[in-house]
């Protein structure tokens, strides 16, 4: 689940397609694929039985719904699906169907599936934020000294500056997506076979494991079938991401309020943040994706970390429960994202307004004189932080 | 999310198809129908209209795919659903469109949908659990004496028999089977127009709800749009439901290893939980697909607990969370009834297992034969518990 | 954890000692005292053991810190606790130490003594939330015709009165009381012995748990060392009281905006609110404690649900992660009714504020006198619901 | 929360202790008087104020009871125990008592002081995990070719060694250790002032910041109040480690089961383990404490997660809510540690048994000749990654 409607249009359609049937059947036949010349390679399996794999691969057509359905069998998709393309590779090449999925184990295909489904959500997720990050550096500087109103649980505090709020914005979302770079390593090969030893491939394992990561262009790495850390520190990064961008959803809200009033995440446009009752309502709609999914992460997350705690050599019901939340805990990320491209494109900022609000605050306009240097000195470091990449043009 | 096949071959087809597009997009045509005959009824909106309504409803066809694609603009599908549904009523009956989704708001539609929707799982659940439960006490009252070691902190305790365990099961689910009947009245309409006070129906908006309620078989309640108890508390009864299932799974898993064997979810089949990698396993596949349903509730519940605390008369992205979420939670019920439906068809108990196990306690049979009445009434009180509906036959 | 004193400042000083070391343990020896008198009137120890019982339980000791240090050894101050006991018992009536604790079990104890320490946390409860309702109640009346904006998803959507508003909140939280009133019977005795079955008591068990039950005040019911549901269901209703109020505070909160200030939790008051740096703020720190109790709920209950999935005849880690989190769980409630009975005092609302904000939305008032009887029609609904108890005075 | 003597046996005494009273408030001091030295440093105090601060500070009593009581009324300690300072040093030296916590804000000296209290837990960690990790890797050593049944989803599935299994948990440990390690720079000094910007240091405020850092022994950062990133990617270290921890303890206590009986958390041993019911229990108490703390961190991190959504320039209830749950989430990695400090001195390994298991898989000991070369593999990819520091002595 789900495949609801009323879900599903929080969804960006490219994180829903990046984990679809389409696209995960297409990458558990990558590794198939790969596998298979990665074992001729190391002399384990004929090159003629993996050349009709590969063949097999991308001529087969595999019903979906029947996977769906026959995984039931073994709480698994895993297993029909090699049948089912052994069954393909066994009607052209009868000699090659047992060398179809070997030494490999349901787990090895499903969590390499995954984490190939992934790897264009974070590479689309890197540029978004990017730019996201750009463009409100942007604005930092353009609404570098306008004066605006700190406010602390909820309440008029000190002056700092639109600059200010923007550049911190910037500088979270950018720690986010080194946060992501860092932890790429992550989209790593399993391959690891019924046990997590390879024990079947002899002492060819690494070199065929190697093989196959450099084929997939993942990162190599021992068998993390039980011990998921690596994978699990890389969903956090997608997590905080996540609550970065419910966090400057939050606060854009809140300063959209009518009688706030100093930020809008885009211009009133036609047909945008309709309700279904109200003609005159302009709903942040962007920022409901943002928020809706920062409501989500924490107890996605959560499920992913109790789902963690793995039985001996394969999980009963936690690894399980992993696999039918990573499209989901993702695709938060996606409904974030679709948030900062908007606010990058269109974020609007009312500095007079900001002065406005800032000025029924009693001796704001002295205390703001007072402060502008420390304000500045404070700007100033948040963008060397930024960095050279995302320095704002002056 | 997800439409992922991995993560769907987890979930019960029925309960998928009950908050799918076909079954969503008919419960928010229901609501919108018997809105308008309520209304007509009470004079509000003239017959012609409400008659118009009602035919387009059954009429219309309505793009689900459009819907989700148009429901971004307004972080809800029923922004794009009520302009659908107004545009076929006007091309019939121009003069009635108006009176579509009259006094209505988006979350009203949506809100009663998921309830429409909720409703048959229940139904199913009701009656999955019944008869996991009947099947349980007809098993406990054949291994009424049979001895069985008690097991605590997962070490040989003291003695007690099948029947006391397999009794206790049924009890715990026949006790999730009645809070959940008793919770029912929260299957109730939502109805309460912009901003929950149904003003523009002036007095009559009491009466237009008691009429929808009743066109739609559900309770009448005052809108429950920003104050969610009743509606959460019926979730927090689905996911006890599936917390008993994990426990009876996790129960029977442990029973099931080799070395223990006084259990197995059903007789050895052809087929049924076997492994990608080794002829030889028979995996517990029921009791995986209720151990990941049990490792997801809590999280998922954990997301509409936080969800709940709404901004003013309507969330700002609590409630969407909500909205993503009720269908996956109560998708894990779904993978639970599966396993109940399998256990209550096919369970096996191996008492002379059971005995042997038993046996290796040292004094194990002296303290049976010393502990028997003890045993004997413990059970009884468990039975009687259970009540007269679900007595076994002797 | 956690005796941390920032920790500690949140929490309602009547709760923290309601599970502190003095009342626990006055819990533990309660339960000890009543089962040795009971089972000594059915004939199950020597009516002069349990006098010696209940005189060692009115006389000893416990040193507290020794019991949590040497619970480690077992992962349960049971072990030292009834260890402690029975050497007190043995210094002045040897006979009557092996009488103590007599088919009990460790978890019999300390869920029992749980649910003895939860008891006047839940009669505060009702007593601060009906003063709450009342409060509500009577400033709805108060207001009953006092306009204000309606808002939805933050922004201005259509007007409605703070009577309602005001009633809504009584509503929710007088419907939260009554499910915890609904709930009491899960203040249950635990009374199992070590595999749930009172073997050693052979037919007398349930004769024995009645008695216990009736002197400790609690309900009888059968073991539910490993089927933890109605307790559950009760921790349940106590979340959502907290998630009540946080919706309740989070109003308030975004009410006391400088730019919107239609109410503020209580009156500007020296010292309250203060800030460490900013003399003038004045945080609304009744708001930040619901508030926070709120964010911990849904967390804190997961893990009861998490915890909740029992090995066999009791659990290993689950309920031991249970035990951890019942006092913070309650704890949250604590600090929301700080937040309740503060606002039950002194929440200011201001009708002149609210009726320049509304002001602001073109066409309000004309708006407002055109759904001034739908309101008021919506407001009596609300204040119908509240019942009797709770009319306001007119 | 919570004081609860049953929660608290599950504490390790130094982490309680590293939170507790006397701990807090010496970091809190710390911080006040490390601030003070620095902005005299700078000129922005004068040197006699720094020196009376630091005297105060090191003479000063403060009363935690008196702090926590009157934190409420600020829902913060920080303002009270700046009070209590600065009266301290008024009294002695009444014209420095204005240069106490210049420019800083409570957050400023709550946050650091968690940091500084959580740094010695971290330390101890360390040393823990490593000396663990060492211990596994000898034993890993030791029984390099002792064949072990490898289990999958609770059935037997292949054959592996006790080594891979010794190893590999040695692997996950490790490098949760270094995932800590690499994470250590988020123990960071929070210096921001009231909004976060330093403003009233003028241009002195990075250079302030920095001396401050070094005096304490943090990194230095820019203010992180409202952007937590850094800090909660090291409290998800903190869990995971956690989580890891639970998947060996989760395996030790399967394999301690009477009918596997392949390994005990330790040789048994009078008065542990002990049960207050049935004389011959021993139960796996180690693997009870690092259970129920992986049953509490998912939970725990949730609440952490959800409340990093701060509002503008300071959080009104999230940043409370972590306060409230840092103690208690960094507490459930004292417990696992102190599962780990047992399991490196006393883990029991019975090779025999194992063997005796694996025999009952019909045809194992031709599977493990067969594959005897993959497992010696496998297992020196382990241990080579373990690396040259754990490398196990032969």
């Amino acid at each position: 689940m789900s495949t609801n409607p009323a879900a599903r249009t929080l969804v960006r359609p490219s994180f829903e397609a990046a984990f679809g049937e389409a696209a995960f059947i297409a990458a558990m036949l990558a590794f198939e694929s790969a596998l298979a010349a990665s074992e001729a390679e190391e002399g384990l399996i004929p090159l003629a039985s993996a050349a009709a794999i590969e063949k097999a691969v991308r001529e087969v057509k595999i019903d979906a719904g029947r996977l769906v359905a026959d995984g039931k069998q073994s709480a698994s998709i895993a297993v029909p699906f090699v049948a089912a393309l052994r069954e393909a590779v066994a009607l052209a090449t009868p000699a090659a169907a047992p060398h179809v999925h070997f030494g490999a184990t349901s787990q090895d295909v499903l969590d390499t599936a995954m984490v190939l489904c992934l790897r264009p959500c974070l590479d689309e997720a890197d540029r978004s934020i990017a730019a996201a990050v750009a463009s409100l550096a942007k604005r930092a500087a353009a609404h570098r000294d306008a004066p605006m109103l700190g406010r602390t649980l909820l309440q008029p505090a000190l002056p700092i500056t639109a600059g200010i709020k923007l550049a911190r914005w910037a500088l979270a979302l950018e720690s986010d997506r080194r946060a992501i770079a860092r932890s790429r390593p992550a989209l790593a090969v399993q391959f690891g076979g019924p046990v997590g030893t390879l024990d079947s491939l002899g002492s060819k394992g690494p070199a065929v494991r190697a093989r196959l990561a450099r084929r997939l262009g993942l990162a190599d790495a021992l068998a993390w079938h039980v011990h998921r850390n690596a994978w699990i520190e890389l969903l956090e990064c997608v997590a905080r991401t996540v609550l970065t961008a419910g966090k400057i959803a939050g606060d854009i809200a809140l300063l959209s309020q009518a009688e706030v009033g100093e930020m809008l995440e885009s211009p009133p446009h036609e047909g945008v943040g309709a309700s279904s009752s109200m003609p005159h309502k302009r709903n942040p709609v962007l920022c409901a994706h943002a928020l809706a999914a920062s409501a989500r992460a924490p107890g996605l997350l959560a499920t992913i970390h109790a789902g963690s705690l793995a039985q001996h050599e394969r999980a009963l019901g936690g690894w399980q429960a992993e696999l039918a939340t990573v499209p989901d805990l993702v695709g938060t990320l996606g409904s974030s994202l679709d948030f900062l491209d908007g606010i990058a494109r269109s974020l609007v900022v009312d500095a007079a307004r900001m002065r406005a609000n800032l000025a029924s605050l009693p001796g704001a306009d002295a205390m703001f004189e007072r402060n502008a240097a420390g304000l500045g000195t404070a700007l100033d470091e948040i963008l060397t932080a930024l960095g050279g990449a995302h320095k704002p043009e002056k």
